[in-house]
């Protein structure tokens, strides 16, 4: 039984990740009456980290749930909504509003959005992935970890998350092996020499020129083993035809991707915002203000579905804080419509 | 008696402000080994607000000058070095290292620079101005609002600052005056509603389209009156002549000035460092990596020296993530240098 409920805000904020907590946070002192829709990874990336040392403000570190809810307790105390909610379709009306529909088939107005809900983890489409995500497959190392107690482990990847997921899993590993498809990894040196130092400890053993090709084993039993390609140049997998490529079985209980996101941006698909090649929006930036508005009126877009290089805590905030301040700008020139307005309900099936 | 004093460091960062120390932060952790130059204004901007409401994760509010402290123990945590020096040339020297001179003639050299020196308080160049500067005229309300209790005081301005600069002088004057040259303000709602409410308590009165012409008292005695302009139609200064514009004395004990700030980037002078009109450094921008870049290799920028439009605390905090990061990537193609070179320093006089 779906219903469809129609309740029109000033602004609507997709994501309760750092992005849509600090464009609420602001937007909320600016009296624009957010409404926060949370989807199914609540608090975005972040809660994820158990430890987040990086974030200025906080020499001890910080538990990234701690902040992530420390900002909803700063955005709602401003006014800010969150509701949980999906959000599925994004279209532009006739009347200027903005139409967001939720999966369960709530339907909101508002007149303005900013798209924050980040990215999601990526995954390589090997065999065996899809059956066994969820069992000794995992795109989280923080949250799965400890269900592995003893086994050995794969991580797959070579940036930062790769370094701190494996660091992390020698708490619970026999051993911890990294495949990454270069030689080189691109992680920070900070991780780069906290994994070397485990590599002389024994715990993690690092496989570079090495790519997934296959994970084998059962939803009942989890992770059996898996088959790796490796060849000395590097992006083995490219070149499974070259005789300097091996290819070999090697026994772990889980794997852990770290490969990378992609944006949820999926719901833009009806509108003229426009999103470049892997799915990433694309936003005015420049100098001065007006950064993060997109190519659509009213809609702007904060965080990870924008950002594909910097993706920090910090920087998510500092892009969400533009979002709703240009938010701001632009709804100055908007009336405000005080109630709810069925007629905005008209272009629904 | 001045000295000469040769260090090379990997990275130099200008500016102890949120910009300075979230890369100070990032730059640390990367192991790039910063030197922070702390200027005349240790903390910059931030430390001139008492209570940071917006800065995300800080839900009770938090200090400006407790927020810069976090930073600083966190960015020496992670290596960062801080130390005293106001940066008063830069140049790019032939061998690639860029050259760093302070006001006390103390040289360095780095593989990379982060300009984060922000920006200081505007003035109006009025008659009075320069004389009574620190004797009843004041850019910081905060700082010295306390020095004129039961005082009438007037603000000068029409953005946020001069909105909580106002609010936050209730406390002591007599009745606060606003001069605003404009009709509208451009201070977020939040400020303007608070400032209302005190209008209606009686302890704020708005004098719109209103500017100051001079500032009258001495060194001695402290400021005892202020002569301003009214027009009905905006902007008196420029009208002078029309008829309609009314020039009036006006007791008040203080004067603040809330009137926006200037980029710290005359140092630049000597550079290919691309300035506007206005002094603030224009980055290379856009979406992807190496947004802080400035037109010289090696030399990043972040912060107000930049932002002219944002400049909150949080947005600065990210660009200086930003720069840090960007800085990183250059660097891996820049040989490290672990000693002092004495030759670096034959440009010098």
């Amino acid at each position: 039984m779906t219903e469809e409920t129609v309740d029109h805000r000033r602004l609507i904020i997709a994501g309760t990740g750092i992005a849509g907590l600090s464009a609420a946070i602001y937007a909320g002192r600016a009296n624009n009456d957010p409404l926060v829709l949370e989807g199914d990874e609540p608090g975005g990336q972040l809660t994820l980290t158990t430890d987040v040392a990086n974030y200025p403000g906080f020499p001890d570190g910080i538990g990234g749930p701690e902040l992530v809810n420390k900002m909803k307790e700063q955005a709602t105390q401003f006014g800010a909504d969150i509701d949980h909610g999906v959000v599925e379709d994004v279209t532009k009306l006739d009347d200027g509003k903005i139409r967001v529909e939720c999966s369960n088939d709530d339907v909101y107005t508002a007149d303005a959005f900013i798209a924050a809900s980040g990215a999601s983890a990526r995954t390589l489409g090997v065999p065996g992935e899809d059956e066994l995500m969820g069992y000794g497959l995992s795109t989280c190392a923080t949250c799965d970890g400890a269900f592995f107690r003893g086994e050995d482990m794969l991580v797959v990847g070579g940036g930062d998350a790769a370094m701190e997921e494996a660091t992390f899993l020698t708490k619970f590993a026999d051993t911890v092996y990294i495949a990454h498809r270069r030689e080189e990894f691109r992680a920070e040196a900070h991780w780069v020499d906290r994994v070397a130092k485990k590599v002389d400890e024994g715990d993690i053993e690092i496989l570079r020129n090495t790519e997934l090709l296959e994970i084998h084993g059962s939803q009942e039993e989890g992770v059996d083993h898996v088959t790796l390609a490796e060849n000395s140049s590097g992006y083995p997998k490219d070149n499974l035809d070259d005789p300097e490529t091996n290819s070999v079985d090697m026994d772990v209980g889980a794997v852990f991707y770290a490969i990378g996101h992609t944006p949820n941006t999926g719901y833009f698909d009806d509108t003229d915002v426009d999103l470049d090649e892997t799915g990433y929006i694309e936003t005015t930036g420049g100098s001065g203000g007006g950064q993060t508005r997109t190519g659509v009126e009213g809609i702007f877009a904060a965080g990870d579905v924008v950002d594909h290089h910097y993706q920090q805590a910090i920087t998510a905030g500092g892009m969400g804080t533009k979002a709703a301040l240009d938010v701001d700008e632009y709804l100055e020139d908007v009336p405000e419509t005080k109630t709810n307005t069925p007629e905005a309900a008209t272009g629904d099936d």
